[in-house]
């Protein structure tokens, strides 16, 4: 439950799992280059289609005039997008890395592994107040506590925005806008659950910038692995046939449907033992119209964000007595207090969080 | 031809296409975690076995006592390498990277790219003369000119090596000497040819050097595609049974006889072509023993590496006259007379390519 390893949707994949077999041959897919027409020349025909027929389907983003990179998992993709956003002479100040707090826990470290002169990681984005470039990082719904964001950077200088949109998926949140961003960020490993697969995608709108992730990617590691791309594709095309061919399927055997389904019901057990705990408060999430379900729903987001209460000030120690591995707020750039809790664990292990969560008493 | 696409060995793996085929259902590899023994987490069981098994059967490096750190490609493991190798302090001066020229052309990026503060570019391993501390990297056979190589920098300072094995696969050359250095990396693309599948791997002596590369490939790309680890794995553990059921299987139908034939077969018309253009030099390889073929044999490297004779300047010109794609010897550090031409691309491409090379005469 400390990591957030997806594997919640796994007994749905399951139900479907010949439908979504891949099978791949001794002699396919053996080159360096797929598609030396595109950009993005290590990217499967099949995997660009299916990426756009996704966001077509779901209504989240627009791909229209843009770029579409392809990377192992976002979190090359992060890297790539830092390289290219960064200005390119290296006699400048490294630009400035912020992400507002609580922030996902590895974009520092991911930031600052290498000790770049082109970037650094600088914290809080809340509380920047320079007068030079920066990037800001908007997670939306954001990890680890899965509010909506926008930038909140207040600066006189023109910032960067990489809007990190991995859980931007109708299981976890009402798809309220059809997002336009300049750069947005998506991965394989939340959409579905298939985290192994290490399939990521940026949607850019400037060339330049996709040409030098492009770049960073083949330095980086020669492009994108094809057998996960084939098989990204076929689970993708999967899930779209499903809702453009309704009238054949029952709708509880459609993915986004079915994986929404289970969060809620997670999230409604989930508030029952917290409430019989009286130890931790819950973030508040609002209603909104989502336009995909075409219905108004709460969020259910991929992580709870859990706040003690007075006198309790280290979170992730109280709740690992009680033998709930969670990660500590500290590691998001905030207090103590606060831990992060995965929803999207097996069923057992869920079942075993709730119950040993409201077996937490205030001592 | 001007880049190393490994294609060459597409026709053999038609043939046992069936045998290699792998299939992967809806619900099957969807966790980040693959085992949690293992020190490399992202690993599948079947992947560290295959691998291991292939250095046993081939007997080309001592993989007893090491540790193996598993890759996107082996590009992913050099950046990983810079990493584990450099100091971590902060403070010090960035480590010198150093490769004997010709040296392969990705490595000054590769190395460069991101301005880090632990490591840098420092050039032709032969000229550096400095008392400070440095990686040395040693491929061997060579990658442009397939010489076999040792380290050659002559310092007061303690260097680090990264062996880059990448060729050192009986199609290629005699397997002499069971290798048994500190850091060695090798790729499955060059292995068998199926470089679309981005795996790599390194055998690493010291438990705190593997550590850091796998801290870097948490960050850089949480781990290596499953699919991928599931296939390769697959490929491995048919050419191993071919090996150990020899009485099964006609010998001609073992990967490596039939791949070590066709780079024989390749080179012999590749030298016939050279002579009758009368335009360029080749480099001259040693007969050596091959403790896995046990025979006496020449090499036959993944690239040729032509000199042209006195009076032309410009290789890469005077081959793009031709309508030869190559790779310049300035990419690599050397002078432009030298280029470097792929023997591994597909038939057609390679009949032509002699075809045309033929052609050229002196003006």
């Amino acid at each position: 439950m400390q990591r957030g390893d997806p594997v919640a949707f796994g007994p749905y994949w399951e139900t479907v799992r010949n439908e979504c077999t891949v099978d791949i041959k001794g002699d396919e897919w053996m080159s360096y280059l797929c598609d030396t027409n595109n950009l993005c020349w290590y990217m499967v025909p099949q995997m660009r289609d299916a990426i756009l027929r996704l966001h077509n389907v779901v209504g989240n983003v627009v791909t229209k005039d843009k770029f579409l990179v392809l990377g192992t998992g976002s979190s090359q993709l992060y890297q790539a997008l830092l390289y290219a956003l960064s200005p390119s002479e290296s006699s400048h100040h490294p630009i400035n890395v912020v992400a507002a707090a609580p922030y996902y826990s590895e974009y520092k470290d991911a930031t600052d592994i290498l000790q770049s002169r082109l970037f650094k990681w600088t914290g809080d984005a809340a509380l920047y107040d320079k007068d030079e470039p920066y990037i800001e990082v908007v997670t939306s719904p954001n990890n680890p506590d899965g509010t909506l964001r926008v930038p909140v950077v207040n600066s006189k200088v023109d910032g960067k925005i990489i809007y990190d949109l991995a859980y931007y998926w109708p299981q976890y949140t009402p798809i309220t806008y059809e997002l336009d961003h300049d750069v947005m960020l998506f991965t394989f490993s939340k959409c579905t659950g298939h985290a192994g697969s290490r399939i990521g995608w940026a949607i850019v709108k400037d060339i330049e910038v996709a040409k030098k992730m492009i770049k960073f990617i083949q330095l980086n590691s020669i492009g994108v692995s094809r057998e996960s791309q084939i098989r990204a594709a076929k689970i993708i095309g999967v899930i779209c046939d499903g809702y453009q061919n309704l009238k054949s399927i029952e709708s509880d055997r459609l993915f986004f449907y079915h994986s929404k389904r289970l969060m809620k019901e997670r999230w409604e057990k989930f508030k029952g033992a917290i409430e019989q705990s009286k130890v931790f408060t819950l973030t508040k999430y609002p209603t909104s119209y989502c336009h995909f379900n075409k219905d108004f729903s709460e969020q259910y987001p991929a992580f709870a964000w859990l706040k003690c209460v007075e006198g309790i000030e280290d979170g992730e120690s109280y709740l690992k007595k009680l033998k709930i591995r969670t990660r500590g707020g500290e590691r998001f750039g905030v207090d103590a207090k606060h831990v992060r809790v995965s929803m999207i664990g097996t069923d057992d292990e869920f079942i075993e969080l709730c119950t040993r969560l409201s077996n937490a008493k205030r001592e």
